[in-house]
């Protein structure tokens, strides 16, 4: 099934069924008003919700056109947004751009850390930039939407707490953030408001790319219109989803609706090192921060600076037939 | 105003308008239903809510009897938790006993970081602890809650966007947090769920107590019983509560209902000093850390061990004619 969150004005948007080709939605508020709404109710919403995607797929109920420009992040805010860095491949890369040890616990302690989720921008919405010295960066990434997930839970039963997946561009500012670790308590001005996509969808819409909870496609980032990244999820991810969930929820419970990110999904070239950028032949690269590095250790200097106003990113993510699985995230920088 | 959230086995709890005196409550739920729902919309509700409350004063709506112990805390779960480090008394004591420094940026750029919000414990509800070796502590601290708070605010106008004030019992697990900071990525599994007083109180409820975006009363903490902690939230407050709010609205906007803590209530003794336990005539510590650090200098060595199964704490706060404002925070450890 495929959810999304309209924009009818208000804060947490009009919850909606779409079709599998994302050209139809019905609205679903008679089952549930809100997407939180479903999450907070899942095992008695979600075979509802099922119901009525299977008479949209039917077109046995009234549906209306689906622009994914009218869509909100499908939870426009959440309870919890925790991101994790599963993919080490981006870690030692962006890493080494600071300058700073990847700790050998790394490889077996997932790294997460809590981010801001009182409001996401939506997936066509600009991203504000107060100072271009902050570095504005993308990171594409995917995540999972849970329901309410026990304390202590283990991996293996934290995979049947996956409700939804997603798309996410976890905008990232650099040029503060080595400041901000530097005191110690992690990210917060360094990490504003990121966008999901457009879509949620149950991990069945995956099929056979669902496995060993992680997606086993290539994530598509484009910036300024040209292809930068085409990593695939599947390839190098050291923890699968429910080992973030099983990591997060280690001391405490997670409310219904927590959002669990993968991190910057980023792949190792065929020798085990640090790949090549799309444009010679490579996976590219799903955040800038990356390929800056990537020059630099080709020829001493980062060349590609951040991202400044009016420059683009599009991330999206399609099946083996080349259908687009979420709808895309595309955006803007402005300045503000 | 005084509003409380009661609970009705709710995930959000039922909105409540509460007496000065804390005996008697009136249900609020016809002009909102929630704590949040009157904060999303908090230009049109708060004016219906305080007329609700001098009704409630004049005795004239029928009220029932009003138990702290069936109160959630005020925001049950809440869309953003940041919690700053005000009291830089705490920091250089935590720091020494962590054998880390306190870099000079602290006196002047607020430390804050992203804490869990998709569920708090009520102000009477039993802390779970998973392992004694996780070294469970409390953090007494006040809290404010905000209205949406635009991007880039000044200290100046965020003033203007502190609607409500509450307590806070911050559950730290010390055991883990050297770990987790040494990862870089700021706390996670080592600030489980927090509680809140049963009660948040808009900031004229303070009269002259609360001047200069800070609460000028003692915190009251006790441990198993006795005394403990004693600190004036008005005394050695590097930054006000209005201060965390532009630090954490630097580059995003905060959506209504968004809590903002002061970090752990520490004063300094009168040479400034560390100050002394309230056993030895000072206003002693809000959170065993503390302590530890100071017997330590003391003897050598830590005495005080951190909370175990059966370990009470309790937080208030009193008016000067000794009323309790908030209502009191009151928690056993048990373990699960």
């Amino acid at each position: 099934m495929k959810l999304a969150s309209f924009n009818d004005g208000s804060r947490d948007g009009k919850l909606v069924v779409v079709s599998k080709d994302l050209t139809r939605c019905c609205a679903a508020g008679l089952i549930a008003p809100t997407l939180q709404f479903a999450l907070d109710n899942w095992a008695r919403i979600a075979p509802r919700l099922e119901a009525l995607y299977r008479d949209v797929e039917h077109q046995a109920v009234p549906c209306d056109r689906f622009h994914e420009r009218e869509a909100l992040s499908p939870l426009p805010r959440a309870y919890q947004w925790a991101d994790g860095s599963a993919y080490i491949n981006h870690v030692e890369l962006v890493r080494k751009a600071r300058g700073a040890e990847v700790p050998e616990s790394f490889y077996h302690d997932p790294l997460m850390y809590q981010g801001g989720s009182d409001g996401f921008l939506a997936p066509r919405q600009d991203i504000p930039l107060g100072d271009p010295a902050w570095g504005c960066d993308m990171e594409g990434e995917i995540a999972c939407i849970t329901d309410d997930v026990p304390m202590g839970v283990s991996a293996e039963d934290a995979a049947g707490h996956i409700k939804l997946l997603m798309l996410v561009n976890d905008v990232s500012l650099r040029g503060l953030i080595p400041g901000e670790l530097a005191k110690g308590f992690g990210f917060f001005q360094s990490k504003p408001a990121s966008a999901f996509s457009p879509v949620a969808v149950t991990p069945d819409e995956l099929a056979e790319a669902w496995a060993g909870n992680v997606i086993h496609l290539p994530l598509m980032v484009d910036y300024n219109g040209q292809p930068f990244g085409r990593a695939n999820a599947g390839k190098d991810a050291t923890f699968s989803l429910a080992d973030l969930i099983a990591h997060a929820a280690k001391t405490r419970n997670l409310c219904g609706g927590s959002i669990i990110g993968s991190g910057t999904i980023s792949n190792q070239g065929p020798e085990g090192d640090p790949g090549k950028p799309v444009s010679e032949g490579g996976a590219g690269y799903s955040c800038i921060a990356e390929i800056r590095m990537i020059e630099q250790i080709g020829t001493g200097e980062p060349r590609t600076r951040f991202m400044q106003a009016g420059d683009t990113v599009r991330v999206e993510m399609r099946d083996a037939a080349g259908h687009s699985i979420f709808g895309a995230i595309e955006q803007t920088v402005v300045a503000v």
